[in-house]
This record gives structure tokens, sequence and C-alpha cells, in this order.
């Protein structure tokens, strides 16, 4: 306990001056979870090769109030993983050090800041070591107080409790004190317990600064068999300074430089040079997958098969190649034919109901150990977890979306259930790679290079039975296109991808019999753009229409209109800009402007 | 209870044959809800005029679970409001009856279809009742057991214990069935009671298919001051129809034509002349409001102010002026610079915690209520309530969003806390308004412009203080611009808003000193855009340059190319293209390429 203690003042000593020099940041929320986070980590609960973060059986450890990242950069500090030099470079420009814990700093295990998002990831970590890698690790998130408020912490609460995840434990520091005020329940520890046990976790009540009763708790939590376990710490915001404890308007707040010596008398007596090990894990590797044999494709040219449940057939074909893959559905795998994947391989399917933020936090914890989640609902239901898909592109995610039931092509459901906007969506993600396949052989050789590619990924997938185009032995690099009709007399050059290009072959077939001749790109790569292709197309036909079943801002049509910015080729695009609704398929196409009829009527237009 | 049970035997005709007829649609999941809808409308206990769907004391019905559409327009059938004749066409093109209901049906208070929505609606609604127009109108949202799982209801419940809303009464219609399977809890309605009840609400379990005990159920849940009440009830999926009944397989798929007239003879004897009346609500008005006189704004030219403080203030200003302006807020007030409102105006603030998601269907009820939402957060974090934000724009609506903190301009807080996504998210929706203010004169006339325009603003604040621009009486009319810099000589047009602006203002001052004119344009209004002045600027000058902080796709440079699109003058943007981290402001404008300096380099690279 005097350890404990002592490398506690050398850690509030470390976020206190880290803080001032950096100028900004959060310790008082740092200094409330302290002892919390010193007791883990050197107390001999947390167990972790130093020396190799990437240890398949490493405990987790996930700031899931990613503002605590003094505190978490003065644990490593003490770890001997980080020297007092490096510290104090915290949020500048050139250190890994940033002002809310990301990747670049390499034991960070997801990036977090933006609040209810970490213990989704553990979620998936923790599926991951009870189902998938059969691993003994343990996966430790620290929570906020005002954070619980985020509806996606429930979510992740009861899907813990549904897989029985007893190799998760939350931590969550009741300071009481959110960043304007007192929390909704401030320091009634009852309310976070009552809630959090009524779904079926087991809770432990501490006191937060008391190291005996917050290594007790440890110690029941780490053999609490069946079910994962939440402390719930009543601790002091700012604790150990007094002018900082338990105060409004410290939040997000360090103290001046004048005002540091003060804080750190207050601390007394701290011993720089005190550094401190954490036990090795045991040395357990993965379970190893057994070897499946490849599966083949099989479709007929010109019969209908809709793309997305050429999604769920490519991902049975494709696990065998890809035995790291995981797949998670939103409740609705019999809509985006992830089924087809759940009967053949139960075992690495995850039915995660119908809570798709915790569904893309836990994909990326599953991405994080090594694993590559399919993740599936209707594309419109990905805008309800759009801030983790956000926040996952800062923790070098390799998770592959798939949305169904893409734009108005749905029909008589309704404006509710169209994807509309989710290509917008996913485009603006840094480095993410945008997929529209139009027929099942281009979906499944796209679910392919999907699974082969390190990134994030979205599929777009079509409600309805569309004709296969492709020949079996069609590529379909990521960053290409096809241009699928062609000659030396072409007008106009028609863009079109999914459900369009379908339309757009129509009105080729009715054009050409008219003798007029137009070029038809399949630009199934809506991100990358085959910008080469598109360039040549453009030089060589008067003018670019693009067409898609999309809201108009931020889809295929600007993407090719950005890509031929510099060109003098005039670009035209259809695509969703009437209020959409019920109806049949066809009449919606027409309804909106993008069906064959509309794009014959707009080359009229411009010829 | 004759007269209802005769009333539920209609109601379930009229599911059937609506939906065999649109031959897709939910009447298994309308079955199964029937009788505790039948019993709340025809049982006395809910209050409404039928002629006058807007009379401002009606009771307020939300189906969250959207897609029993067909029990929602079978109800309003026997109320006498949709004909026989009206009923067939629902599901088709030209009918207002759509998949899930939308407000293109009058008596449909909220589009639901995106599950787990409305409660949050239901909460706004209630607050509204409860703490602004102070009318005894009672809010009831049917809710699937399925949509539970979201977490956004868990926000709604919190929040509605929280303002311990009395008024409003959940039904949770636990029919053990969802779209695949079984659901997380099936039948087990004390899973539900429990969570339910450690938030804080009154639960009620009932036999969701005994009149007699729904009925007592309401005629508790009337009575209940102090807490917002749940009722829980058993019910079996296609209820009333024996080959329908409790089966896998038979959601979201109607009887064929065939299956029918089996279907309806399950269910005996139908008096399809039976029509019911609703008792009238009392005729109450809301709570008349006091004249306050208007105040003035002050700047001083040149003197730096935060924009997002500008914010807080026009609202401030502007309440006199529209006196049905509500503000919500994520826990972030003093960030956002709301408080100025809520210190001002304490009943008219509601403190909404971190739960954006509910935060933006409350906001969505409250402008269902007449009254004009102003909802702010960090920009970054709207992404959380992308769903909510979608799902608003089939409910004609009136909500203006705030998002402050936007780009890599926050500087050393990191990515995780930077909008650099709100403007292309928000872009998508249809009709929406996209501000970005550069000073505080500009916020301040943009706020009143959002808070007069009905419809979706978006209004985009920066963090750090930026020079005041403009005086006092300058106007800012939504779709226009300002042409900042202008002269015959220009030779490149420069496009920016918010921080850019200064960025670009600063880049002119060093190129006009070397001689080298430009043009300046402030695209205070990103959407809908001032295509004119942009056509007239690209006329001009060799090229177009657009500089934003926020990411490349979907942004402002998307914005404007796509307005040029058919000009042959080309379009560069400089966005933010590189992974984004902590650091000085300034020094992550140059990082990204969208400095002052970078604005410079790319002119030279032109000329």
């Amino acid at each position: 306990m005097k350890k404990l203690e002592e490398i506690a003042k050398l850690i509030r000593y470390y976020i206190l001056t880290s803080a001032t020099e950096a100028g900004s940041g959060h310790p008082t929320s740092s200094l409330s979870a302290t002892d919390l986070m010193t007791a883990l980590l050197f107390g001999g609960f947390f167990r972790f090769d130093l020396d190799n973060p990437d240890h398949p059986n490493n405990d987790r450890l996930i700031f899931s109030k990613g503002h605590a990242s003094p505190l978490f950069y003065a644990l490593w500090t003490v770890a001997g993983k980080i020297t007092e030099q490096e510290l104090m470079t915290m949020r500048k420009f050139d250190s890994p050090l940033e002002g809310h814990p990301t990747v670049s700093f390499r034991y960070t295990e997801a990036a977090t800041g933006s609040l209810g998002q970490g213990l989704s990831i553990g979620v998936g970590m923790a599926l991951n070591a009870k189902y998938v890698d059969k691993l003994p690790y343990r996966t430790f998130v620290l929570l906020g107080d005002s954070e619980m408020s985020e509806g996606s912490q429930w979510e992740a609460i009861q899907i813990a409790a549904h897989y029985k995840l007893d190799n998760l434990i939350g931590i969550i520091d009741v300071n009481r004190l959110g960043q304007r005020g007192e929390t909704m329940y401030g320091h009634d520890l009852t309310a976070y317990k009552k809630r959090i046990s009524s779904f079926g976790w087991k809770t432990i009540v501490i006191d937060g600064h008391s190291f005996k009763e917050i290594r007790s708790a440890y110690r029941q939590a780490v053999r609490s068999p069946g079910a994962p376990v939440m402390i719930i710490a009543k601790t002091i915001k700012g604790k150990g300074v007094s002018f900082l404890e338990d105060k409004d308007g410290w939040h997000g707040k360090p103290p001046a430089k004048d005002d540091l010596g003060k804080a750190i008398q207050e601390l007394g007596a701290v011993n720089t040079s005190l550094r401190a090990g954490i036990p090795f894990p045991e040395d357990c590797i993965p379970e190893q997958k057994m070897p499946l044999s490849a599966e083949n494709m099989q479709y007929v040219p010109g019969e209908p098969f809709p793309t997305r449940k050429a999604y769920g057939k490519a991902l049975v074909r494709l696990f065998p190649q890809f035995p790291d893959i995981v797949v998670l559905d939103a409740e609705v795998s019999n809509s985006t034919y992830s089924e087809f994947f759940k009967e053949r391989y139960p075992e690495r399917f995850f039915e995660m109901y119908i809570a798709e933020q915790n569904m893309v936090g836990a994909a990326l914890g599953f991405s994080r150990r090594g694993k590559i989640p399919f993740v599936s609902t209707f594309g419109a239901f990905f805008t309800r977890a759009f801030d983790q898909i956000r926040m996952s592109q800062y923790s070098d995610p390799n998770i592959k979306f798939a949305g169904s039931h893409a734009g108005v092509a749905i029909g008589e459901d309704g404006p509710s259930q169209m994807g509309l906007e989710d290509i917008a969506m996913f485009r603006t993600v840094l480095n993410s790679v945008v997929l529209y396949p139009s027929d099942a052989v281009s979906t499944e050789k796209l679910v392919e290079e999907a699974a082969k590619h390190h990134g994030m990924v979205y599929i777009r997938t079509t409600r309805q039975a569309t004709p296969v185009l492709y020949p079996l032995d069609e590529q379909f690099p990521i960053g290409s296109c096809k241009v699928v009709r062609k000659s030396d007399q072409d007008r106009i050059t028609v863009v079109a991808a999914g459900i369009t290009l379908h339309e757009a072959l129509h009105a080729y077939e009715e054009l050409v019999s008219e003798g007029i001749p137009v070029r038809i790109i399949d630009l199934y790569s809506i991100k990358p753009l085959d910008t080469v292709t598109l360039r040549e197309a453009a030089s060589r036909t008067k003018a670019v229409i693009t067409v898609e079943d999309h809201f108009a801002e931020g889809g295929l049509g600007e993407a090719v209109t950005a890509a031929l910015a510099d060109s003098s080729t005039s670009v035209y695009s259809l695509a969703v800009r009437k209020m959409p609704k019920s109806g049949k398929p066809q009449e919606l196409l027409d309804f909106e402007g993008i069906s064959r009829a509309a794009i014959i009527r707009k080359i009229r237009e411009l010829l």
C-alpha cells in the first residue's frame, strides 16, 4: 500500500506538471481516477508485457474518458515507457501524446475522446477473448460518470451481460462534476448501482481513494464468473490539490504556472525516480483456426440476383481464405443476408441486436485484436453510428461495413428505411474506401477486395434483384472502374453505380437504337476514384452525366465533379432531390429523375 | 368492453386487408398492439379533437414502432378520418399513407421507422407541455420490444425521469419476436420492468390482450404524479390469426391474397360500418409569454470575439423577438455559450446532458409543438445524432443546430473533438441550410436568419476569437455571400468561410502588396449557395480556390465545385486531407494546407 501511495503521488505530480506545461488539458479529471488506475496497473491486477504491447494475451486498458490523458500518460511514464522529457511534449504538434489518446502512442488500445465509446470497444475485445481467440486476458475500461448518460453505454452494458462477458471490467470514476457543473446523479452511487445491476452486471461500490477498497474490488472483479463487473467508485475531482478539489470551473483547465508550485507542494515529497513494473501475462496464443477448403462462386449471366444476397454468399465463400473474419449484424441478418454466414459459421457470427453504435464500437475492438469485422445493417441505419465510425479512423481500423437497402429503389417501405446519405457519410472518413457493386459478381469480388484491404471499407448493396452483368473471372480492384459501353463516337458519358447502372444500360439500349452512342461507366469504386478513366471519358465526350440513388450532396455526383474540377467538360448530376416517399421502385426512380427515362431526357437536352 | 372488442376486430380486419392489398408491410407487428391502441384511443383515455389535429391541448400519440403503420392507419379509419378506399392506397405512390408514417398524413405527430426514436420525440412534447406551454395534454408513445435495445431509448428514459415527466406514457408491445427471431429478452417482462424502474419510471406489467388489464393500466398511468409511466404489455405477434400467431418468418410480411380469406374468417363477423369517437381535450391554450423588449448588439470592428460566444449572445438578444425559442444543450453550454441564454432565460433552457440522440429527438418534439429549438454541442458530436437528424427531415422540422469547435483550428484537444464532417452531414439533408459565420456580427445576423427561417439550419462556430469584420448593420441573407475583396484585375478567386476566411484575408494582404490582386469571397451560406456570385467570380478570374477547415468530401469545396460543374473555370480545393492531430491552431492549419501560407502557395502555383 505504501508503494501504491508513493506511485499515486508521483502520478499526480506528473499529471499536474505535464498539464501545466501543455497549458491545456484535463488534470482534475485525471486526479480523480489516479488511485483507481494506480492500483490496477501497479497493484498486481493488470498483466501486460511492457516490451510487447502486441502480446495477444495482454490485458487491455481503455480510457473511455479519454480526456484523462494526463493520467494515462503518467501511468506509462511510471511504467518506464515514456520519459519525463517526452511527457512534457504532451499536446504538442510532434508528440505522440495527443490531447486525447490516439494510436500515435503505442500503448493506446483505441483512440477515445468522444465520450461513451470505450465500453463498446471493450465489449469487442472481450468478445474476442472469450469466443474467438479463447484467451484469458481481461479488458478494463475506465469510464467517466458524465458519459454514462450516453445511450451507447447502455447498449454496451446490455450486450456485455447478454454475452456473459466476465472478462470485462468497467470502472466508473464518479467524481460528481461534469464539464459545466454537477452530473445528473452527482455523488449518488446507488443510482448507478441500481441501473447497472438491473442489466445483469455485478456491481461493486467503493471509495475510489481508498487503496484497501480499490484492491478488494479488483480482487472480487477478477473472480466473478458469468457476468461483467462494474466498479463504481466515489471520487473527488481534482483529488490531492485542495484548491482544485470538488470545485466547479476547473474542468479542462490546468493550474497556471504560478499556481503549480502551490499544487505540487500539497502533494508532499515526490520520488521522481520511482518506476514500477507490471506482471507478465500468461504466455498463451490465440486458438488455432481449422483449415477449411475454399469455395467457388456460381452465377448465371443475366440472371437476377440481389447484391445483398451476394454479400452474404461472399462471406461464406471467403472465410476459409480469411479466417480472421468475424461478422456482426444489428438484428437484420435476414435482410442483409449475413445470415448465410451465421448459418455456416455460427461461432464467428455475433448478433448485436438493434444497437448500431455498440456494434460499430465492438467491431473496432475486434479490429484492434487482429480480426476483420464485417458489420452489416441497412445503409440508412449506419447513420446511427456516425460518431463511432468517425472516431474509428483515429485507431488504424480494419472494419468492413455493409449497408443494404440503398436508395429510393427500396420502394414501399418509404424514406425512413432508405440509405440516401450513406455514401456521403463514409466518404468523409480519411482514407476510407466506398464501394457500390451493381451485380452479384462484382459484389463477391468487392467483398474479397475489402477483406484484403487494411482499412475502413463501406460496401453498399441493393434490395431488389439485378441481373448478373459480369463474367466470374472479372476483376474489380479498389480505385478502378468499368467502362461497360464504349465506342469512338460516344457523345456523352454516363457515370452510374449500383441500381442506376442498370437504368443507364437500359437508356443506352434505347439511345443506341436511335443512333446516339453514349459511354457508360460503372463507378463501383466511389472512393478512391479512377480519375484517369473519368478524365479520359470527359475529354472524349461532350458532357458527363452522373446518376445516383442518393441525395445530391456528398455522393457519387460530387465525387466525380470534384475529380473533374479542373477539366473543362461540364458535369451534370442526377440525384435524389425531391422528398422521397413510398411507392414502387420504378415509380420512385422516375419521380427523383434518376431512371432510364430521366437519363435519356438529360442526354437529349444536352445534345 | 364489448364495444372495444368489436372495434379491435374491425381494426384487425383493416390491418389484414390493407397490408395484403399493399403486398408488403408489417401486419403481425400491428396485430400484437391492436388491443393496446384500441383501448387507448377508444376506451376514453385519449383526448383529441379529431377535426383539429393542431389543437394545442390534444393528447399526442407517437408510433415509435413505425412499422406498425397498418394499425396506425386502421385506428384513424375507425375514428372516421380515413375512408376504407383511402386505406387501400397504403404504401402506394400517391398516398399519404406511407410504409412508415410520415407527416404526409396529417394525424402523424412525427415520422418514424428508424427504431428507437419515438420516445425522445415524446420527451420533447412532454417537456413542452409541462415546462413551456403548461398544458395538461399527455404524450403516449407505442414502443416495440426489439427497439428497446437502442441506446437512445435509455437516454430518453433517463431524461424523462430526471424531468419528472408524469405526462409521458410509454407502452411497450412485448411480442417477443424481432425481425429475424427472438429479441434479447423474449417474453421476460420482468427484464424490462427491472431495467426501466431502475431509472425511476413507474412500470405496469400487463397482458396486452386483456382489455380489463389494459384499461386498468391506463387508469393508473394517467394518475401517477411525479414520474413517467411505462406500460409493459405481454402480447402475441400476429394475434388473432392462428397461422400468424407467435410465428417466426412473418415479420414484415402480409398474408398472400389467397390466405387473406382464411385469416379474416378467423376474426369472425366484422362490422365495417362501426366508427368510434374520441373525447375532446380541455380547451386550454398555451401559457402566454411575457412581452420583453428587444436588445441591441454591440461589437467593435477589428476586435477579436469568438463566434461561439456571439451565438450565445444572439440567443439572448433574439428571444424577445422570437419567444418560441427553446434552447437545448448536451452538457457543454459553457463551451457552446448557450449558457448565456440559460443564465437569462433558465425556464426556456433544457440541460440534456451528454446524450445527443435524445437531445435531437426532443428538439423535434418541441418543433412539432410549434417551438423553435436551438440545439448546441460540439460540431463533431452532432455525428452522434445523424440518424435523428436524418429522420427529422421527414417531419417538416424547424430545428436549429449550432455546432462549435469546428475543424483542426481547435488545436491541442486533438481530432476526437474536431468537427470535420459536420458540413457534409448537414448538407445531405434535403432543404437544409448550412451557415458558417466568420465573425461575431455575421454570427448574430445568421442566428437571426435561422430563427426566421422555417426548416433545419446548421450554424457552425469556431473555438478561438476572430476579429470582427462587418459593421453592425450588415445583412446576411440565407443563400447569399460576401465578396469581401474585389478589383477589376483579380487573378484568382478564393472562396472561404469561418476561420479560413481570416487566413484568406491575410493571404490577400501579402499578395496585394506584391501586386497580385485576388478576389475573396466569404461563403457564409454553404447551403443554399449563391451560385450567381460564384459564377460571376469564376468567369472573371483564372481559377477558383476553395479553403475549408473540414475534410475534403462533402464540404465547402465540393459544394462550390458542384455549383460550378458546368463552368469552364477550374476549381481547386484546399481542405483537411492528412490525419489531424494535436498542436497549435496555426501549426495545424499549416499542416493541413489550409493556412494563409498554403493559399499563397497555391495561388503562386496557378499564376
